[in-house]
This record gives C-alpha cells, sequence and structure tokens, in this order.
C-alpha cells in the first residue's frame, strides 16, 4: 500500500499534479460487466467487483492473484473454485443468493483473506468482507430514502469503571433530536451478535435507515438507539479485561446514556433488544434490572436449554408468569425460518400463562441479517406505546 | 466465517450454551509475549498479534497460513519474510518504526491482503492493516484522555445535487455543544489523503482525542470539524459518479452543515484544511470562494509545479499578495522533514509579500499520520482567533 502512495509523490514531484489529480477523480477505468450485474453496494467506492445480478441474485467475484496456485471464494457455506485467466486473474459466479447482507472469504491457497474489493465489516472477530444482496420493493424500509428527514449516528466512548476501560458506542438519535431541544426520548439498547461489534447494526443492518423510515412514517415513536459493545474486551492500549456485560450495561452504560442524552428515564421507556447471543446478554441484562427496563427483544437469540427450565432461566424471570405480565409489556421473539426455531420454547412460555409475546419467523431467512433487519422493522413500532 | 458461526450454533443445538458464552467473553487463551511487547492497539479486540515493543519500536507479526509457501509483511517499503513453524504459524519481527499509524499488508504467496488480526483502515482505495507504534509523552495529546470532557463524532449522509448521490460525513462536535443550546460555533472543514476516506481523521488521525484536548486546555476555541469525502464516487446502488468536491463542498456541504448545526455562518468562522490531496483541495476550495473561508490549512499537501506559478495558481489566490492578506488570516503549511519540501515555495510567497503563513516541519516523520496529527494540534489553535 505505502507503495502505491509513493508512486504518488514521485508522480507530483514529477510535474504531473493535476492529470494525476483528474486520474483519481475520474476513478479507475469504465469495466464492462456481464448484462444484468451491477457492482454490489457493498463495495469499496472504486471496485465494481464483486458485482451482483438483481434477477437471478446471482454474485460474479473477481481477485487479481497472478502469484497464487488456488483461489477460492467461501460464501454461506460453499466454497467456489476460481478460474484464473491469462494475466492473473481469477473469477467465479455463485449460486442463487438470498437477498440481504452476506459474509464472505477469499482463499489464497487456502489462507482465508478479505477480498480487497469489499469494504470491512466485523464478524466473526475479525474484518470480513461482505456483499449485499439487492432486492425489489421489500428492500426500500431498510435503504437511504432522500424524501425524509434522518437520524444520526454518534460514535462515543464512555468510561467503564467495571471494565476499566473507555468503551465505544454508536447512538442514534432521530431527524427531530435537535430541532426538539427541551422534548425527552425513550431509549432502546440494541445489541449486536456473537463475533461482531458496536458498529454491525449501523453497518451491516442499515439501522439508521430502518428507524428513519418508521418514525417519519410516524410507525415507531421517535426514539435514541444505543448499540453498545456485547465483548468486554477492548484493545486500546492493551488492557485486560474484566467485568461483565450486563453489569456494565446496567451499572456504567444506562446512567452515562441519561447523562449525556434527553432520556425520560423511567423503565417505561428503556427497551432492549439483541440477536444471537445479544438477545441472550438482552435476557440476562433485563432479568436482573427489571427495575430499569419495560421492554424486550431477543432476535435469533432466544434459547432455553439443559438445565434451563422456564423456572430457572433468565435469573427466574418467567417463574411467575403474573408477575412477568405486570412487569413486562412485550417479549418479541423472532427468527428465520431457515435456522433453529424457538416455538416450542414460545409455546411453554404461552403455555405457562405468559402474556405479552410476539413471536416473528422471518420467511426463508437463516442466522443472518435480513431477519434482523426483518426483526427490527417489526420490533420497533411495538415500543413505547 | 459462516463457517464459525454455524459451528457456534451447532454448539447451541447442543446444549452447552453458557459453556460457549463463557468462552467467548473470556476471550481466546492466553498467549505470552516476548519481553516488552504488546498487542497493538490497532489489533482486533481479540488479537494479540502484531505486538509492539515500545522502547525498541519494532513489530512482531504472526500470520496462521499452513497450505501458504510464502508469506511475507510489507511495511513501509520493506518486505519482511516470514518464518513457518510445524504448525503452519509464520512470524517476523519488524525493523524500529516511526511511532504512530503505518499502513502494512500480509503477501500471501505474492498476494498482497489484509492482516486478519487489524483493525481495517481505508488507505490506497482498500481496507488495509494498519499499526500503531506506541510512544511516550508526545502521544498523550492524540490518545483517549478519561479526565476531560469529550466532544462526539456524528455519522451522517447529506444529499448532493451536483453529484446526484448521498454522501456520508463524520462530524465532530465539541463537548460542550449539547450543553449549550443556544451557543453558535466556528467550523473547520478537515479533508483525509488520497486513497483515504472520510473516516480516515477519526480513525487513523483520533482528531476527537487531539480536538478534545485542545479544547479542554483552552488551547483552541470550541468548534465543529466536518469531514467530508474528497471522492466524487461511492457506491451505495452504484449511481454513476459526477460533480467535482470543490462545487460540492462549498454549494451542498457548507449550506446542509450550516442549516443542520449551529454554526457560525460568516467567512470569519470557516476554516478548511486537508492532507496530501485534501491540502491541494483545499487550495482550490478556499480559492474558489473566498466568501466564505478566512483560514486555511494544507498538511503535506502544498504543491506549485509545472505551469502553476505564484500569480496563476489556485484561481490566482496569491497573484495580490495585498489582497490575499487582506482576505485570508491563516495560511498554515505543514510537512514532514522525511518527505518532500515545500519550503522554497513557501519562501517564495514570502517574498511576493504574502503575510499570515505559518510553516511547519514535523521532526523525522514522512508522508504519514504522525506528520498529520501533529499538523493539526498545531493548526486548531491558531484558528478563530
Amino acid at each position: 500500500m505505502k507503495k502505491v502512495t509513493l508512486v504518488l509523490v514521485v508522480m507530483l514531484l514529477a510535474g504531473n499534479l493535476f492529470a494525476q489529480f483528474a486520474g483519481v477523480m475520474r476513478g479507475q477505468q469504465t469495466v464492462t460487466l456481464p448484462e444484468g450485474f451491477k457492482p454490489a453496494s457493498t463495495n469499496t467506492f472504486l471496485s465494481p467487483y464483486p458485482a451482483v445480478n438483481a434477477q437471478t441474485k446471482q454474485a460474479l467475484f473477481k481477485v487479481v492473484a497472478p502469484t497464487a496456485n488456488k483461489v477460492q471464494v467461501d460464501l454461506c457455506n460453499k466454497k467456489y473454485d476460481m478460474t484464473k485467466d491469462d494475466k492473473g486473474v481469477w473469477t467465479c459466479t455463485s449460486d442463487p443468493q438470498v437477498v440481504g447482507f452476506h459474509y464472505y472469504a477469499i482463499l489464497i491457497d487456502g489462507v482465508a483473506v478479505m477480498d480487497r474489493n469489499s469494504e470491512a465489516f466485523f464478524g466473526s472477530n475479525w474484518e470480513s468482507s461482505g456483499i449485499e444482496i439487492p432486492e425489489g420493493p421489500e428492500g426500500d424500509y431498510y435503504r437511504f430514502n432522500n424524501t425524509i428527514p434522518h437520524g444520526q449516528i454518534r460514535s462515543i466512548y464512555y468510561w467503564s469503571d467495571i471494565n476499566g476501560l473507555e468503551r465505544h458506542i454508536n447512538v442514534y438519535v432521530p431527524a427531530e433530536y435537535e430541532q426538539q431541544p427541551n422534548k425527552r426520548y425513550p431509549v432502546l439498547y440494541l445489541v449486536h451478535g456473537w463475533g461482531e461489534d458496536e458498529n454491525g447494526w449501523s453497518n451491516q443492518g442499515h439501522m439508521a435507515n430502518i428507524m428513519d423510515g418508521l418514525i417519519a412514517a410516524g410507525k415507531a415513536e421517535p426514539m435514541i438507539v444505543v448499540m453498545p459493545s456485547g465483548d468486554i474486551k477492548t484493545n486500546p492500549d492493551v488492557r485486560e479485561a474484566k467485568g461483565d456485560v450486563t453489569q456494565i450495561f446496567a451499572n456504567n452504560l444506562v446512567p452515562y446514556i441519561d447523562k449525556t442524552f434527553r432520556t425520560k428515564t423511567d423503565r417505561q421507556n428503556r427497551a432492549m433488544a439483541g440477536l444471537s447471543r445479544g438477545g441472550f446478554q438482552t435476557c440476562m441484562t433485563v432479568s436482573a434490572n427489571q427495575d430499569k427496563f419495560a421492554w424486550m427483544g431477543t432476535f435469533s437469540g432466544f434459547f432455553l436449554r439443559g438445565d434451563n427450565s422456564l423456572d430457572t432461566a433468565f435469573n427466574g424471570l418467567f417463574k411467575d408468569a403474573d408477575a412477568f405480565n405486570k412487569q413486562m409489556n412485550l417479549l418479541y421473539i423472532g427468527t428465520g425460518t431457515e435456522e433453529n426455531s424457538p416455538k416450542a420454547q414460545v409455546e411453554a412460555l404461552k403455555a405457562k400463562g405468559i402474556k405479552n409475546i410476539v413471536y416473528s419467523e422471518s420467511q426463508g431467512t437463516a442466522h443472518e441479517w435480513l431477519t434482523w433487519r426483518r426483526a427490527l422493522n417489526e420490533f420497533a413500532p411495538l415500543l413505547f406505546k
């Protein structure tokens, strides 16, 4: 990389400053893609590949690797062998994919790496390639809409004395937030899944587009959405990890948010939800802090197994159905039809007398972001009403 | 990557939910690093490698690639051959490095890829690995300081009718911004360099830490800092790039910022600066919009060459020294001592009668982020006074 920068500097020195800048500004040379294919929206801004076909839902990959012996694409549990041309450029076309966002990797001689054509998305504890498979009308709710007002996502570090570290959060505030300087807002705490981080909901989930749309349409209350990290370890200066997220959320994060933003601070105006492991963390946090939360949601993350009976799971949250019904306004349980189903547990909870459950299945989706975009789009309108 | 997620799900199904979560929360197994080495602050939160030695300024790299034939690290214009152990783990230790941030790449059988141990930093038009070499007291100004108030970085999309695209910006607001609902602030527009993007100043540059420190110490006026993209092409839905950044900045971005934030809107309260190509864009934008800007800075990006005489460069900005001196409060020109020097041009400008120039050399640094962190730390205190 440094080499490229140096080449630029040398060219500057050679005096063709303006030609060079003009070239950069024009971007790279025009590339003709096969009929029906367009660059994926998840590509870096100069990359025509990977390209996606909105009709066939196929993805076309291209990797420049003249010195490699074997190159593959690993996408949605299938490895595709790529074919090399005489210039060392490898290509392949995938099977049709489910719409929405998928992580993928390139295998260079068997070593899994990120595709340099892709933006970076943190998943499985490393910076991954990602590809957005486009679709028709459904996708509009998670796309940028220029005709409505937009909220802001604020990047902030707060200090956790439990963790002993500064911790990064993203906080969505609705479009009206700054035009209503005396208004206070309810708060949704929204947690990512295993191997992802606090940027997942904004980058992979497009949560700002979803919330902007719901609020503009009057479907959801204007609310603040706080997206923390569900991991206790972080690395600014590499100090030791400590504490647990439930305590950090309840005792460091909630007070920080209430101090920093114009929030409604009673439990009727505080919700928490998460996907996968974040759903588990939601159940742990809400059950241990019922004085602080009155709404909860778990997307692909509701598990009651092993020695966790309905009576003992999550600090006994469900032991007394009447108490639960009195305390909690909503338990939303979302899942994809192509992943393990929590339906039996939901039925058991209902049979036990637990009310205010909304159970929802996302048709045709697995443990993936389309399931969770849909879940947020359904869940947020139910809150604070 | 998908494979890892699936393994997790399978383990959940197997019933050992809590053991799995506990394992994830504990992070990976303890790794013993060589004496004096610590994980780099630029690593993903679970990665002990690359490790850096604060005394020797060396970096120690480790790559797991059992199936590769040759693995190298490409760091600051030198390729280091890595050595493979019997488990397929490759290691090497670098020469001493300049403190601050450096991009690097891993070469797997000759193919340049990102190190999966590193956070992603957008440079040279792709998501790159980066490593922060720690240092002593000087670095404190760009590190997180828990004893002072912190501003927020806001992630926003604005619409450019010139570009025909939604464009992403990051906007820093000072810590006091929300506690002073009737106060208006001056604005600095701060642009990245070639191959980087609007996240460069916050991710690689640590600009929030720098501004927080300057403002808390009373050295800089509380100000809003707008960080736009200096490239015209972006890729949400892959529409055509059009327009030029100077016009987009002046006619779309400035009005959007003045509408959206509590800004002081006169030229005396608007500054622009940029690094490398962003310095060039600053000169182009300010010279064409002197009714809008009264302060300017260019960090490693002041070039007058070829047919650009002092009289014709940048829309004739310097042609009439008296007019320039009357119009512009500051022209800050920063550079590293280890890169091409603009000193001759600075002397020529002074000889021509151009005043209000501050010329500054960063000792021992090249075309790299420590040069630009230092420049911002010097430049911001000079503004709006």
